[in-house]
């Protein structure tokens, strides 16, 4: 199961990219909204009880949500810079990104919900031959997705 | 007394500013290296516990120091956000100043130690007048050092 | 009595972030509009004369506001970037944080008007316990905000 | 095993740093320059014949490596945005994290190469609890190390 | 006759500026929609076998599908940066205008689609005296929409 | 007569720049060092008082100097943004350049002392014609200079 | 009589910020479309025959129009930087205010219309007692405004 | 022949990258020193006259030169964006790749000396199987070099 954490509920539609490619390779997940400003002991709760193998944490503006959990747990932090109403997501890549030696969280594009995902599902593809073949299906139809946008072109 | 944190011993450069001034004025000053991500719960702990009125964090990259601190505690906290071997502090300055609504972290400049000792020393004045006067001599002072700098200028 | 300056009226918007909380913490204020580039002499005369504590200045662009007020009293300063139509909010908040050494500006986010507010608070509750148990009773809706938002999430 | 791809051989001082976290937790790897745009077949050949789990590249300036070989396999890919002699990595890092929606790159920091191993180490942790044991107590060290620092500090 | 590849159908807008020049100085073309990430294979096969002499190609964000067909043929490649919903085409001005040394992009302006196809007729031109006569007619005409739009000028 | 305002003693390499060229034009000028935070009451007796026709200042990081002269009169004044040791200048350039409407700062490039100069004598050349023709005779040197090193290259 | 100089039809708005500044002044004017770019003959022929005494310049994105005008004529040259459709304004921030060493333009901020005929009009002023005491009724003007803004304020 | 042509002589260090491949290829060139903003009229005589089939121009800071050969002739214009003492190269990059519509110039990464040659050699290659020969040759040497820094690595 994965962990799927929002530092706020403006966060949602981000929230919904990566359930959305979650459901579509059948993994199970579990979403939650817990701020690491407004709601340190809850998060340290929950990362410390839960068996979930992997947390994707999202949060926009000075974004420490996912540093704060990969500060919390070894198990993989996988960060979603969010888009704010300033600084047009910088503030957020370089506050998931720029961690400090040792507490790593692999960050992803600002606002690459579908990707978060995708990098959860890569990892636990390692050991999973029947899940690398779901991503590598998924690929084939990304590529005859672009085939074809290729044949509809009418330029 | 203020408890002046650093993220890292590197950070020690910039943690002698804030000491310096916090000297010149007789405030009571308390140095830590606590990491928010290497060590949160010794930082927990910390701020739980401690009498210690004001916090000066400071920290480099994905400055994440000031903020949890500010998450942890209603006490003001003054953040400095420290500049790295990359990105020319700019990762720190948004890391520490794009704090979300509700928990505020006081930013300075970039390696500002000096001007965050006297924030705080600007809080501990509101309501110590004899403190006041010893900013009020430290600013003629400023002032007549820049009267003397334009004295001596052979340009 | 804290003093929330905007220097145009344009900022109205961030100024009423700011009267919010205070009102919410029952904190008296005087809001001013009072430019320091075209009102400099009626700033100087309001900031020499006002008994009141605590600056919350805001202003877009260049925004010398807060520093210019800093540089008038040794009282403490809290500046607001404010986004303008250009920049994104950047040359606010470099003009606003990167202060010189001796003249500290309190630097909160980008239109961060809140949390301007709840720094000043802050302030005061170092000499009142009272109104520390305010802002500790603020934390606590915030953390119980978002325990019902994670309860009420639908993902 | 896990492949460690330098762009260039003048990547190496950051490839350094992934293989001395590679060896602390005896994790075998295997390194290799080969660059996306003057090897292109090579890095093909590579990547399609390979039995390695994981990838991590690192590549700098225009920073395509990680990218494209993530369009190659659907295995993790770790990306490190190498700095180069202008724009202090901010070409690097944006050409390594902002991925399309579908081929995902995980990044760390600029020359963040420690925590790009850290990554790939935890994402064999998952179904390895030796390892995730490892794991931990190199947290503990980290944290030890910080408890230290505070106690050898002279300030 | 010149291949005009769009990383992806979202990119048509772009395109169509391409097109508009080169139909209007009769040039033949090829449009495609080919990702460097989703279908290296197709955009390889695509670059070996055409006979197409120039290169115009279009991606945003980590926009690498210039780079990528850089490193495939020793063809001139023109790369236009698109601006995408985050980063206001910074992200695809430095990932497709900082390549290393060896593999050029000719990068034009973001979202410069004219300029891309003027530089793309411009090499043509320079063994072809009848189409720069037609680049000469083109700037006369710019030049007098100008004289006409400053006559038209009511201010 | 041209006042040559400095906000601190550290930029005296830059006002170098400046007086070099007025010396070279014979404009008779006085230099002074008068921060706008930390002696904004000298700045003020000083613009209140000078018969000087232009004001020329520089200053680094939060440069409100040039910002707050302007507020202070209605003669020109020039900007210099100066380099700090972060931000590479862009703090200081922004700070000087973007300010609100009705309160100009003519502003020169980042370190530009001899362009702030060139800019002062090019306002009293306007009624000035033997000085028109010196400033005439500098530029035909500076192009004499350019066909020289033309011919002096070996390259 | 001043000539204010627009790069492209379409910076028509910030044009008429310019000439809404010359008429409240009663300063004569003349405004043009002439881009650098695509009609440098044009320009030349104009800046070498003109009588005027002032340019002002406004262009967006790679902004040339300014410096090659202050290439071509010791007159005073001032800039103003229009924002285009992408970059905020920064890239013809910085083609405007970044000139070499020699050749001057004195830029004011993004879009800044009105400081730009400001600034202009102070260098007029400075032989003309009768000009500056209209900017300094206008400065009285934008004071009162100031003033009348923070009593109708309602906050 | 192309014309190689620097904006001020201190760019001859990135000339010198332009020379060496044009010189590996056999490719005539002619080196010049004509800056844009100090000797326009030099610059048009020389580009209204020159036989030289394409123009690389190099400059920094607000490197207008590039743009405006692109404003003096339809031949192609190869940009090169040179890294000054401030902004990293920002300044010139921009100044240099935002060009309007209408008037192209291709540009390479900042510095990029090399690149800009091998894009003009690419340009004549269009015509010349000998030298598109070459071209492939010199990409098999980068291959070669990549495969035997790949086999030199000891790490």
């Amino acid at each position: 199961m994965i962990s799927v954490i929002m530092g706020s509920a403006s966060d949602k539609a981000i929230g919904e990219k990566v359930v959305k490619i979650l459901k579509e390779f059948d993994i199970p997940y579990e979403v939650k909204v817990i701020s690491a400003h407004r709601a340190l002991k809850v998060l340290q709760d929950y990362v410390a009880t839960t068996d979930n193998k992997i947390f994707i944490a999202m949060a926009g503006k000075a974004a420490h949500l996912a540093g704060v959990i990969a500060g919390m747990t070894v198990k993989p932090v996988i960060g979603i810079p969010v888009k704010s109403s300033t600084m047009d997501g910088l503030d957020s890549l370089l506050s998931t990104v720029q961690m400090p030696k040792g507490i790593p969280v692999a960050t992803v594009a600002i606002d690459g919900g579908e990707n978060a995902a995708l990098v959860a599902i890569s990892m636990l593809a390692i050991e999973d031959p029947a899940l690398r073949e779901k991503l590598e299906a998924y690929r084939e139809k990304l590529e005859a997705d672009v085939v074809q946008a290729d044949k509809d072109l009418d330029l």
